[in-house]
């Protein structure tokens, strides 16, 4: 088995490798500008180590990883329209670098060579076109929730975690299964797999809210509290407003405030209620269902071990 | 075999059948809306007229129509976002009904539960996929190249014609080779019935301008000389500008002019050069390499009169 690091790099030459050089120019290179911005091609090293725990051949599985990372990067392209938002990873996101028109056109387009990269996918085609459709729709469905929150008064924590399944999850669960069934897994190992991830994703976003909060600068690569200043409905807010006496709500409801006072204000509150220790608790919770799933996973020792590392690399991470 | 008008009533009442009841309700509701918009449904009837021409089931047939039908609506949506264009058959634009979020991603949903159809669809599954990705590729690369159409000052007929072949020929083509596949027709027959729809579909898009021009607004259903008030780069205008000593020119470049002299003096001067027969010519042009291509399909005589008779339904008309 490959470790997680190689896996990446392999993924990443075989990405750069797959670079758009066709015609026309100003529908696809964009969407090389937009790939190359980079990130941890989390999605596509998870699905090619999941072909090779069942001892699949990651080249066969490569299309699919690129599939995974193209349908990634085509979420991110229109939500970033959708949020307006003008940057990502210290670079310009596409409607910022090029225009609105373009943010649209080669985001579709890049969705659609996403579905031509499953055709390309050695193993069975009608299962990976499955697990990689229902994927797809239900991210979409989760980009609808997540809108949706943003103007709803009273999201449950329910509601919440159903979203951030939905949003984010269930990629990164999909890759896995996609990884699987490359592999040749059994349909209940794959779907094990998918549940363990889908587990774990849910943590992993979790994490993402904490590291919003209480992150380092230096290593998450922006400012901390993003999310608070904008009124972000996380797992944090929700569960503070839960236990709020008022003066949370005061903050949220101001139009016009010091960011920075804003900031400490809040994060007196959660400390007040303990809400750092609460989302931990909550992480913690989709971890050991997942440890749970994995144990019920049958795959050798040391493949099972490599699984329980991703824990640290998904979850227990500062940036 | 089926009447174009029975397989059209058929395909209506699937698709009304079919209408989106799931959540998010603000996700799926917006397409059930752009959807009873209405239009010829002019893709999935001549799939399902493809499949019977080759003794094929119109019932399995019937997702894939749908496919093609949420394909054409996914890209009309996303379109009309571009085009900023407010209105469509009289109704709403999804941008103007909604806002620009809905447009995007209720869109974009659209577009996989078009792919979704197709891995419902009865038949040999990776060649419908390949025909259906190839083809929807090539309509973003088709709307690239008329984005781009706008801000170039010389665009070429050929350059012209490969735009609209993309852009919109190819799907009526993509739509004829899907169902012949799902009729089981030979390799050849599929391509050939293809290469048919392709020089139909620019026969149909140059009446499209034609009609623009020239239509009767009481049948086309919207006020006349739309292309020439915005300039765009028709087949008529582009012909026009290769003979202009000047004058044509001079009316672009206009920032303000009354729309009603601008239009009639442009048509003045599309007369003057015999505009709409040269356009009439080239839609003949396109009909006789499709009737070309017919003569070489292998089937019998009544079914290459039904082929024959969608020329009058696809080009010969008024509206």
């Amino acid at each position: 088995m490959h470790s997680i690091e190689e896996l990446r790099e392999t993924f990443a030459k075989y990405l750069n490798d797959q670079s758009f050089t066709q015609e026309p120019k100003n529908l696809y290179e964009p969407n090389n500008y937009f790939l190359q911005i980079g990130g941890k091609r989390l999605r596509p090293t998870l699905l090619l180590l999941s072909t090779e725990l069942f001892d699949g051949k990651i080249e066969e599985a490569l299309p699919a990883a690129l599939a995974v990372e193209y349908f990634h990067n085509f979420t991110l392209i229109h939500d970033d329209v959708m949020d307006k938002a003008p940057s990502r990873r210290g670079y310009k996101t596409m409607h910022e670098k090029y225009n609105l028109n373009t943010a649209i056109l080669s985001g579709d387009v890049l969705l659609v060579k996403a579905f031509e990269c499953i055709g390309k996918t050695h193993g069975d085609f009608r299962k990976l076109f499955a697990v990689f459709t229902k994927t797809a729709i239900e991210v979409c469905e989760g980009q609808q929730y997540d809108i949706e929150f943003e103007t709803t008064e009273n999201v449950t924590q329910e509601e919440y975690i159903e979203m951030i399944r939905l949003k984010s999850a269930v990629l990164l669960a999909g890759s896995m299964k996609i990884g699987a069934i490359i592999g040749d897994a059994s349909e209940e190992n794959a779907n094990l797999l998918y549940a363990y991830g889908e587990n774990l994703g849910i943590a992993f976003q979790i994490q993402d809210d904490i590291l919003d909060c209480y992150g380092d600068e230096s290593l998450v690569g922006k400012l901390p509290g993003g999310d608070i200043i904008q009124n972000k409905k996380t797992l944090l807010l929700i569960e503070a407003l839960n236990k709020d006496d008022g003066q949370l709500k005061e903050w949220i409801s101001k139009k016009e405030f010091d960011q920075k006072e804003k900031l400490q204000a809040v994060l007196n509150i959660y400390d007040q209620y303990h809400i750092k220790e609460y989302a931990l608790e909550q992480r913690s919770a989709y971890v050991q269902k997942s440890e749970q799933l994995l144990n019920q996973i049958n795959l050798p020792g040391n493949k099972k071990t490599i699984l329980k590392d991703l824990v640290n690399y998904l979850v227990i991470r500062d940036f």
